[in-house]
């Protein structure tokens, strides 16, 4: 008989759970979530709620979370996760369910799951980078996770693309994620709103340029609006610049986007492509590496958590 | 019966070969060297030349070629081998020795050698960084190389890491080893030169400002030249920022760096290590990453080669 395999996503703002059948893991048979609350205790009991919320008792549980995990599933470090800081989410969880639970990081989860059932299927080595806040990244080589030596592995949001960069709230300049996250990108709308240069996009935001995020941007691109299309097509260079720097690296088949910026589509995704291929290095010698959209939307963390989960039993 | 492993190196000025017993893979039991020639048919008979020059029939055979080498032996750029561009290298050797054969970038060969046999020993997640001229780098991830879908994996060296740096061969801005290779810290010295910052290296350079080299500022550094100290703590640093990249991409247990640069030994290396530590991303959360000097020396992609293509034969 196949399991049933539980994945639960711990965000800064959700905690989501999910459940997949092991033969049929592109099939998410049950779903529940609720809102994060405050305190290590609080957040502790929702993930145990969401997981009895699934409504079967679980045969495996895998858990993503944002935030550097180690590998043995202490959250070292998660900066909207302040609640969970330094706690072994692992052996905690272990004693209130009493089963085993693997933790990951949630871009590493996600990243499982678009490699196992979402768009990068089959592809052996694939990178998968989260546009949200900040940037998220989970590394596969040879169709297994890549998670280093202590399991920090694929914070490519904090390599440094420019040395004279603006600075970064983990204290350094210049970092992927200041220039090609969301907050990048609002940055970017502010910048060119105050030179008079996001016209529409302001007056969609009332015309108060503290007021402009991103989904302001977004929606005059939806419009056509030819400022917004411009401000799109410099900040999908700097997402380019880091996908080039990881294509460079990693030489991975494919690179999937995923997160709250890839609903955007194909006005984001169709520069970031072009620019790619200025960026990346001996573009003529490599075979091309396709850039696609993820499929799994926000439960790419919780059903790869799921599936990682069960990998890791297996 | 333990097997006999040949590995060869070929680099733009030789052809460097030598055998490995299996079961004692840190003693090398033959060497044999020719310089690089010019011509495909001459290149690939000088390999034939120095796997046959090692004096005994060999039983497995691994090759390292500077170069951005695909899966299936072919490479497919050199900038210092244009002889062999586009050639087939595995094929060909094949037909001429009459067996097996494997081949692969000449960093991650090094990279191989020096966790099987060098100063990664034993670590499970290295990264390798060979600084000469330019900067190739080897990834070794859970105890096994990193190729990448098409085996172009760790070119580390053209990583952007200023877009608005100097100009790059590849036809790029401000890849990594623009900085931080041995051209780059010939391109600090002499800027400093120019500046009247670098007295005592351009001395040792004639006076002549085009005349100056990395071997220049490592003889001044030596002596305890202040400026030259100054300068390499500069050069250092961009070293530092690229480690900081792949460590918090990477998360390895150890980072080693080996290429003709790391005979100037611990003015270098202290530097680097230093700078590291206020560069790399939440230094504080995670565990320390040593950042050791090679072991193998100018045989590592050799040692690599003949180690990689025993345990791709195994």
């Amino acid at each position: 008989m196949s399991r049933l395999l539980a994945g639960v996503d711990i965000g800064g703002t959700k905690v989501l759970g999910v459940l997949v059948d092991e033969d049929q893991p592109d099939i998410v048979k049950a779903e529940h979530r609720v809102p994060t609350p405050q305190g290590t205790e609080n957040v502790l009991q929702a993930i145990v709620e969401v997981v009895q919320g699934l409504g079967t008792p679980v045969q495996s549980l895998g858990v993503g979370i944002a935030g550097l995990v180690d590998r043995t599933g202490v959250l070292q470090t998660a900066p909207n996760l302040p609640s969970l800081h330094r706690v072994s989410v692992r052996t905690e969880l272990m004693r209130r369910l009493g089963r085993p639970v693997a933790v990951d990081n949630d871009a590493t989860c996600a990243a499982w799951g678009e490699q196992r059932v979402g768009a990068a299927r089959g592809v052996s080595d694939a990178t998968c980078i989260t546009l949200g806040t900040g940037i998220g990244t989970g590394l596969i080589a040879s169709g297994e996770v890549v998670r280093g030596a202590h399991g920090f592995a694929g914070e490519a949001g904090h390599m440094t693309v420019d040395p004279a960069g603006p600075l970064c709230p983990c204290g350094r300049r210049g970092c992927w994620e200041r220039m090609a996250s969301g907050s990048g990108l609002a940055r970017l709308a502010r910048d060119a709103a105050e030179a008079g240069r996001l016209e529409r996009a302001l007056s969609l935001a009332g015309g108060e340029v503290a007021a402009l995020r991103g989904e302001h941007v977004t929606q005059a691109v939806l419009e056509g609006d030819r400022q917004a299309l411009e401000l799109l097509s410099g900040f999908a260079w700097w997402v380019a610049l880091g996908i080039a720097n990881l294509v460079t690296l990693l030489d991975p088949g494919m690179v999937v986007i995923g997160g709250g910026l890839i609903e955007i589509g194909e006005p984001l995704l169709g520069p970031v492509r072009e620019h790619y291929s200025n960026q990346v290095m001996a573009h003529d010698q490599r075979a091309d590496v396709r850039i696609e959209a993820a499929q799994l939307g926000e439960r790419a963390g919780a059903i790869g958590a799921a599936l990682l989960g069960g990998h890791r039993e297996a």
